[in-house]
């Protein structure tokens, strides 16, 4: 190992420590932090993002960079020479003062974005948010690309992923989607989704919400939740300090129990990595299209499944026994898995949600070609809507104005939702096949051997392998629709009986 | 306005933020952090800590200090550069790697003390205690003094403080502190403190807990209480995120309301500093001497006084109508202000407490002149224990290792506590004679003048004047033990009938 190379992971540890500084400023102004501390904060986030962008793009780090080496047969060192240089790459064709006006920006288009939404006022919005996508058509055009802007803007969520293929892929699943809900139009069944609603008292899901998360392996003393309006998980100090946050609402029960169900699969990569190599591309999730596979696969895959329930459904029950007390399993199970085309993308069934996605993955790249302006967002999002949901929104809070993400500037991000289902149901596919009896073991609330089998093939190897690269090497196979498509019709002939 | 000096204020904000990310880390770690995330967190706050310094003590500021100037009418210009100048002098003096081994030492001498204090062994705490001596030694060598080599270290907590003055003030307090103690140990009345110990539900000392703290001023929008094993208050972002937290013991009353008064009595503090000058030396406390004072005279002058209870009394035997529903208001005054010598400082009253203080100051000043090594400390605490209180630490566990400063390196702090005793009771009795008919306002729950007064005569001036410059402004008189004394007789007139 070359002394450059040792020389360069000191560096690299300190951005990535100070990244995870960074997380925390973050995740207390979610959590505790004092209104008023709002500016404070803003000032602070900065800095530390411009000391990160910093200590890793300097002259010192491109000349340990160029020194650097490591021998073929080393894959850790590989792996992380390989990602330093990619992130230096990006980072270095970005000027600190873009970053902190980026992170600026950003902080206050949180701010406004959050009050638009409340107030259903995308005017008071539009004028941050065109700032933003200013902001990263710049940065586009720094960091460049071959044939599509959206490349430059998704290889940072989805290192490797082209937006020509991903839209192959999605028109594709559009189709299948299609086909599915004209099959689900017609179905002989049809289960109660209403089931869910009702009275459920927020200290009973609180237990239950913890005894869920403890249940498929969340490690408590690695780890904590916390309650925010929007939920999240969040690494503060490698996979020693992993922490999700939950959303409860009384006359709602899938909030807290799905979305615990879904951080926690978040929480499970992270504290899944290798601790050895903490604050090195080696220890961190390899993109966030596996790192959504991760917490759809526990919410979904597992957790609306009918041997989960086989097991759990007789202790809800007990919990909400006015409300559940009644209801069959099949019942439960059924409203579980209903669909329904919603308004709001977190809402959406398994089915629909990829339409949701498909839906920002065109309005953004017309962003960040330049053939949209923000201020024709709602008029554009409420035409495409219509004519793929047959409903439009009511509102913009109900319509454009319902994620987060274009306000903190996260635009390429979206589709690595959809991406992360499609991987999720490849990977489950192939979790059956390698742990016998898979099924039966959830029934029987035995999840350590799928969790150690996500350990062992996805968890531990960190960034070594790109997201195609890791979907081949696990299943066999690149990416498809056909396990998803495989799993959600599955569900529906359960459910409609189709 | 010189162009060096907006620049130098870039590069001291920057250090005052980082110190305040560093204060949000310690902050999480005493709160919310899971157990595994330690040692991440170490890391991530010498991290910190060393880009704190770095960005300080440079070549650059260096340079920009010396080109710097500010109009002599200009005290904000004149007090920012005045105290940059004094912390650059201070840092500059100590080489880099003499800090480190500080920083090192001290981590390891608190883990020692925190066990030796649980065994009772001193043995096992003097090697790095006796390190710990040397290496401050060493500091004080290269900071310099004129004649008393403690004023060095204490010049770290309270600016411009002189040992011998402060000597000189100690022995006139122990001096009335005797003749005080002498009078009370032949008194007709003997208050019982025990009314204070019973049984105290939890959540009721938290409800009670917020609303004292709301009423004296604590602003929630801008600052928050949490529960920690030991209650301190911590500024996030200035004066608009101030942290407080609190012990409960359901078994005595004290820790939770007299803690909380105590830590509010900081935190108002530090919320009427001026948050125009956030992060920069006007916008920061004075000195430890002053700050104490401000949690010493909201936790006893107001807290421990008869017109306080006098209004609330009544609903606290609301919320504890079994333990205080017979009590007396006279016998609940009387137990607030019982005087008893007792071995631990954290639970003296207000007579004895400077005591402990006195005890300290000498050992500390010896250990630093070379008179007293390390190995010497529990003989010659228990010696002067045992003359001063005419009782003998039965261990050194409640004798020399009951507190945590000396293994952090925090010689020189002790007289801090006295300090602000004093100053505290000075500056009530000047508010007494400014605002009109104080008790009554009190009384009546009307906190907002007294909270008004010290804005404008204390909070609002940031570092502008030294501790003792402060107090002769405010009060015509240099500091003074005679308010103080008149204070805690007028107490013990009424509780002991002297």
């Amino acid at each position: 190992m070359s002394n450059a190379y040792e020389k360069l992971m000191v560096r690299v540890k300190d951005a990535a420590r100070l990244e995870s500084v960074g997380a925390l400023l973050d995740w207390d102004q979610e959590t505790y932090m004092p209104t008023a501390g709002v500016t404070a904060r803003a000032d602070q986030i900065a800095l530390i993002s411009g000391l990160q962008h910093d200590t890793l793009v300097c002259d010192e780090t491109r000349a340990l960079i160029e020194r650097a080496d490591a021998p073929s047969d080393d894959h850790v060192a590989v792996t992380n020479l390989r990602e330093v240089r990619r992130a230096f790459d990006r980072a270095s064709k970005l000027p600190t003062e873009l970053v902190k006006e980026i992170a600026h920006t950003t902080t206050l288009a949180k701010q406004a974005w959050a009050k638009a939404r409340e107030q259903d006022d995308f005017g008071a919005f539009e004028p941050l948010l065109t700032k933003v996508v200013t902001l990263k058509r710049r940065v586009v055009d720094l960091i460049g690309y071959e044939t599509d802007p959206y490349d430059a803007l998704m290889d940072e969520f989805e290192p490797g992923a082209k937006a020509a293929e991903v839209e192959a892929v999605f028109k594709d699943l559009v189709a299948a989607t299609v086909r599915l809900l004209d099959r689900i139009h017609d179905a002989p069944h049809r289960p109660d989704p209403g089931i869910l609603r009702g009275h459920f008292p927020r200290d009973k899901q609180e237990t239950l919400s913890r005894k869920m998360a403890e249940c498929i392996g969340f490690d408590s003393n690695r780890g904590r939740a916390d309650v925010t309006v929007h939920p999240f998980c969040t690494t503060i100090g490698g996979s020693d300090d992993v922490r999700i946050t939950t959303r409860y609402d009384e006359g709602f029960l899938s909030p807290a129990l799905f979305g615990t169900m879904h951080e926690v699969g978040h929480a499970l990569y992270e504290q899944g990595l290798d601790a050895a190599h903490r604050f090195t591309p080696m220890g961190e999730a390899t993109s966030l299209g596996i790192h959504e596979s991760q917490s759809r696969l526990w919410e979904n895959l597992v957790g609306r499944s009918l041997p989960f329930w086989e097991c759990h459904y007789e202790t809800l029950q007990g919990f909400f026994p006015e409300e559940l007390g009644d209801v069959t399993l099949e019942a439960f199970h059924g409203a579980l898995n209903a669909v329904t085309p919603s308004l709001i993308r977190v809402e959406a069934d398994e089915v629909t949600y990829n339409l949701h996605i498909v839906l920002r993955f065109e309005i953004e790249r017309a962003l960040i070609d330049g053939s949209l302006a923000a201020s024709d967002i709602p008029r554009v999002w409420n035409e495409k809507f219509t004519e793929c949901f047959s409903i439009t929104p009511p509102t913009d809070r109900e319509g454009c104005l319902q994620d987060i993400h274009w306000s903190i500037g996260a635009l390429g991000y979206f589709p690595t939702y959809a991406l992360g289902n499609l991987y999720a149901a490849q990977f489950f596919e192939q979790a059956r096949r390698d742990v016998p009896d898979l099924d039966a073991k959830i029934r029987a609330n035995d999840h350590a051997p799928l969790l150690a089998w996500l350990r062992k093939h996805i968890h531990c190897h960190g960034r070594r392998f790109r997201a195609s690269d890791l979907v081949q090497r696990v299943t066999g196979k690149p990416l498809s629709i056909e396990p998803y498509m495989s799993h959600v019709e599955g569900r529906c002939a359960d459910v409609y009986g189709i």
